[in-house]
């Protein structure tokens, strides 16, 4: 396997990989193919840690294909581009998310929606055009088509800007989607974590009011000095939540462990809306009756489209918009993995693969 | 108790009462308020039963209090009004539907949405503004600030126009609010029955492609024929979901007992909405997951306000909009509310109350 894997291309290529469903990651030569006429190549200077990697390597969502290269916030400096590539030129900084790939010619992609393509390829573990299996940023390089490569701006730092490629599209998109980018408005943010602080940082760019929701009281200071949030609210404390019943426009609720709705949907106000960003695996339990009083909306949001995504890294320029990241060195990535299952991370791991990252 | 109920106002009044939570409905003198300055006084004419009422006089949802006069589909013929009545006279016929009292001044008051204000007073087992309570229309007569008096079309007939007043405008008002009411759209209809039935013949006269979900397959005749719904759907059978998967744009979903949701979702297209507008006593279950995969919507409703109530009953007279009824004298109202629960009617039983309710 190890062996079709570093010839199945003809550009040898290597990274960490986890070899089993035990998600520890180790060094592993394999291959990228030569550059297409549409195509991108770029060293990979940057990679964010996305909780999704943990899922990925470990196999707990059942889908993953070992060996497994994670990885999907990815900045580099492009290296070569196909003959028929419009928008780059050899030594431009870029950013390539969650996609590579999709159908282009649905109705989502259409209205620049690939995210929502059904035949959408992810950065790491889908099977390309091609037949071969993807492999994220935690390697040397990537290649991928134009179509699916950014512009990285050029006062966006690209170490802390690269989790904005997951992190930051998976927020902004639904706040701007829902309506949620308008001044004044009053919204909520569930779970202070990689998305939720850069929720945070997005909703007061917008302008609106923002109520931070997490179950850990000590983050009441880092909400609001750290990230400037307007107010903080245990959920788990009723009294609290009450003092918050019926005022909010709209939530961010980024928590991808199971948990209860109902008090979120309490707090909203009529037509509200409870965003879900993260994916709990267990059912969430919902009585109708707190939507149908108020005509409540509980919908979902995943990643953005590229357009989008440009759009997202534009803005967060302009406005100053990073993560707040710990950078470390690749070698550093199975106790990093180990520390982002704890919760243990202020509030992203960003691998500083190009300096850590060494050549068998 | 009964003592006390006869002569807490001034006006007698006389109607069908269930005494405690077997929900036996026997006749009971009570009293009604005189004509207060804004209130308009009507003889009843008839009255739709709703499954609401056999939760009512059941106790089923705890909050019943007895004796317990159900009733809130109903029409009448104006007997008095008071010296500030400004749109009613004597002999107009009239219509209370859920609703007999909000607050006025709060926010969703304010946007004609008093079905969502948090005063509101129900049309019966609600304390009114004087302490009293409220008792619907199994009766003779009914008194209401003219507020919550609806002025019935000239051309929409009284009987089987009665169920407007909770199973229309029960389904109308989403239809609206959620942009479901323009043509071509592709619009599901969960569940044949007292509001599932008027559902289809609103969106149908908005223009809609209407889906009928049942899991009863011997209601397609019905749903097809007798309703003119464009297609039959059994919910229950997976193979006949997947034909339809990823093609709706909204689906009113009037089933209130406990059942699974994801399959909905699943027929709904990206940013497809689902409604509900029955209560199941369970929690649903809900995949996080089923949501974001396209930024899927679901919500509910409840009622509607007076404004959209009334536009509701004109557009209703406009399209030749009524609901199916089986016309019952008050007598047969235990049997009738047998067969409710067994859903044993085609599709909403009425009360031919002035020609059946004899004063004690």
């Amino acid at each position: 396997m190890a062996k079709s894997l570093e010839s199945e291309h003809p550009i040898k290529a290597y990274g960490y990989a986890a070899r089993d469903s035990s998600g520890v990651l180790s060094p592993l030569t394999f291959s990228r193919r030569a550059t297409g006429e549409k195509d991108v190549r770029f060293k990979v200077l940057y990679c964010g840690i996305c909780h999704t990697d943990l899922h990925f390597v470990k196999n707990e969502w059942g889908i993953s294909t070992f060996p497994a290269i994670p990885g999907h916030e990815i900045v580099g400096m492009v290296t070569e581009v196909g003959s028929k590539v419009d928008n780059f030129k050899v030594g431009d900084k870029v950013g390539v998310g969650c996609l590579v790939g999709s159908c282009r010619s649905c109705q989502s992609c259409a209205n620049d929606l690939e995210n929502y393509c059904p035949k959408q390829i992810l950065t790491y573990g889908s099977p390309y055009y091609d037949g071969t299996f993807t492999y994220g940023g935690y390697s040397d390089h990537m290649v991928a088509n134009e179509h699916f490569v950014l512009r990285w701006p050029e006062n966006l730092p690209l170490d802390s800007g690269s989790p904005l490629l997951c992190a930051g599209i998976t927020t902004y998109s639904p706040l701007r989607h829902f309506g949620l980018d308008k001044p004044g408005l009053k919204v909520g943010v569930v779970g202070l974590g990689g998305l939720g602080h850069v929720a945070v940082k997005f909703a007061k760019a917008f302008g609106a009011e923002v109520t931070v929701f997490s179950t850990t009281p000590a983050k009441k200071q880092e909400a609001l000095d750290g990230l400037k949030a307007d107010h903080f609210i245990v959920s788990k404390d009723p009294e609290q939540m009450k003092s918050v019943a019926g005022s909010l426009d709209g939530i961010i609720d980024t928590v991808s462990a199971t948990h209860p709705i109902a008090p979120l949907l309490s707090v909203l106000k009529p037509s509200g809306k409870l965003v879900l960003v993260g994916i709990p695996q267990k059912p969430l339990e919902l009585s109708a009756f707190s939507l149908i009083m108020g005509r409540k909306i509980i919908t979902g949001s995943a990643m953005g489209g590229m357009k989008e995504t440009q759009e997202m890294l534009d803005f967060a320029a302009e406005h100053g918009i990073t993560a707040d990241i710990e950078l470390i060195p690749i070698d550093y990535v199975n106790t990093a993995m180990e520390r982002v299952f704890k919760s243990d991370v202020r509030y992203r791991f960003v691998i500083d693969v190009a300096n850590s990252l060494k050549t068998a």
